[in-house]
């Protein structure tokens, strides 16, 4: 295991120009509703709306002079991508984007408007990695994983840094986990910062991999997932299953009603936008498989790229 | 003109263990959009998602014991009614509220679930009034008015210090105006603490009795207002209109479609929920009538109270 608390402070470091330091905000009907004292760490209001930002920054930020002029690259059709490009835009280095021709609309003019130069693939896994390859050949650009990357997985660990410090006594911090870089990175800087405090992950119970892969012991991919939360579809990496293994007390899954429940309620009554990833993690609260009333509990709120024609409470 | 920047202050004071220090955030791509660098005053995040608490909240913890034991009422159907609910709770004491019997259950339910004693009446203003009166003489209670009250004005007031604290280097300050207290309040506070500060108020086209009363020189009553933004249809009050003739430099009208546009740019691109009434405040950015182009404008985002069933761009 190389990746340190230092790595994850000297990351808060090289990101604090460009990112948002995050408000985090409470809410008394959802204390009530969950009987806990919640804090909310509000990455929906990070650049690009999700804590992705942090992750592609400190990636892009890390490399050297040389490796940068030569750009980064990355299949993704989500966050992550959005996010890189909007970090090598701040560096002045390109950025290409491997994207499948049927990705939404809306992520293709997100990632075109930060500056990313996308190559259209077939959506299929062989042909995103096939045309990354070529791309890095070609260019000579750094391949930047979505989270299989200590770079990433450290500027991850960067959200909770800021939410301890300011709310130094939470007894447990609750992330999502999808392939696991921010669950990993926030294990890390929490349980380093904070001896003894609880680290619990909310999944869709519709892709519920991490929560198998933890009862295995080993990493159990992703078969089919069909959940809303569509940042959450993806296997955990062989970087993040160990820090996860070591560090998470457990995973929680939480069904589709949970999840579209408890974005409602963020949204009615905290009055912010929460993507259904994020709801992932106050459901956890939400659902109370787990006793945690009257603590105060920590979320990672991971980001806010909703669809607002799509509402899932819509008929 | 009795009210002064002290009784703002005092007002912070008085506020501040029960009002949230709500968030300034930033947003790149409104910048961009609008030619300006904006600072989102984010009321939406106060306590009952509307800066109507800091106003109820002065008042309330403005009366004597004696005052405060008879309790307060009001009729409203809005922010102020669950605001001066729960502010009352939070005093311990009653909050008599009359409210017409047609309000949207959601209102209802927001004010009873502050504790507020609920009385409905017919939905005229002779009812409202009627029933405000024999409900007072009955009680004792201390009426607070929504905006025609200094109470209620100097705690309005206190928002724009919290951002002019945070941004002190404004050159605008822009708010919406309906009865007026939001913005007689902040364009007290604001030309006190930083002489030379623009204030500017944004008003519905289709209810722009505001407008019309700064051009006439005295009060002309709202009539038949339809616009969106329901929190505006409100005539100026005796009190508000002569601080705002006097401290504000304009009152800038904006149309239905750039409320709603700029509504959904700031839910889509900030990630915060904002009611039609805060979007008439960034409309005057979004419309560009007048030219602000390169300055630093902070926007009293006024609240986020929306129907999320009933959304304006939806077929």
């Amino acid at each position: 295991m190389s990746l340190e608390l230092n790595d994850i402070l000297m990351a808060a470091e090289r990101l604090r120009p460009y990112a948002h330091r995050t408000p985090v905000l409470t809410n008394k009907s959802l204390n009530k509703q969950v009987d806990a004292e919640v804090f909310l760490k509000c990455e929906n209001l990070q650049k690009v709306g999700a804590f992705k930002f942090r992750g592609a920054c400190n990636a892009v930020f890390s490399l050297s002079d040389n490796e940068a002029a030569r750009g980064v690259c990355t299949h993704s059709s989500g966050n992550h991508a959005a996010a890189l490009a909007l970090a090598a835009s701040l560096r002045g280095i390109p950025a290409y984007i491997v994207m499948p021709d049927n990705a939404p609309l809306v992520k293709k003019n997100a990632v075109a408007g930060y500056g990313g130069l996308i190559t259209f693939c077939e959506p299929t896994l062989e042909a995103r990695e096939g045309t990354l390859d070529r791309i890095r050949l070609e260019t000579g650009a750094t391949v930047i994983h979505p989270y299989n990357d200590e770079r990433v997985i450290a500027g991850q660990g960067t959200a909770v840094l800021e939410l301890l410090a300011d709310i130094p006594d939470l007894d447990v911090v609750i992330a999502p986990v999808g392939g696991g870089g921010l669950l990993s990175g926030t294990s890390i800087a929490a349980t380093e910062i904070k001896k003894g405090i609880r680290v619990i992950a909310g999944e869709p119970e519709m892709a519920d991999d991490a929560f198998r892969s933890m009862q295995a012991g080993e990493i159990i991919p992703s078969k089919n997932p069909k959940t809303i939360a569509d940042g959450l579809l993806t296997s955990l990496g062989t970087l993040t299953f160990p820090i996860i293994q070591q560090r998470v007390e457990q995973i929680v899954t939480v069904s589709e009603a949970g999840i579209i429940e408890s974005m409602k309620f963020i949204w009615e009554r905290a009055k912010i936008i929460i993507e259904p990833s994020s709801a992932v993690a106050i459901g956890v609260l939400w659902e109370q498989k787990i006793d945690l009333s009257g603590l105060k509990v920590g979320v990672i709120v991971s980001g806010g790229n909703v669809d607002l024609e799509k509402l899932p409470w819509q008929p």
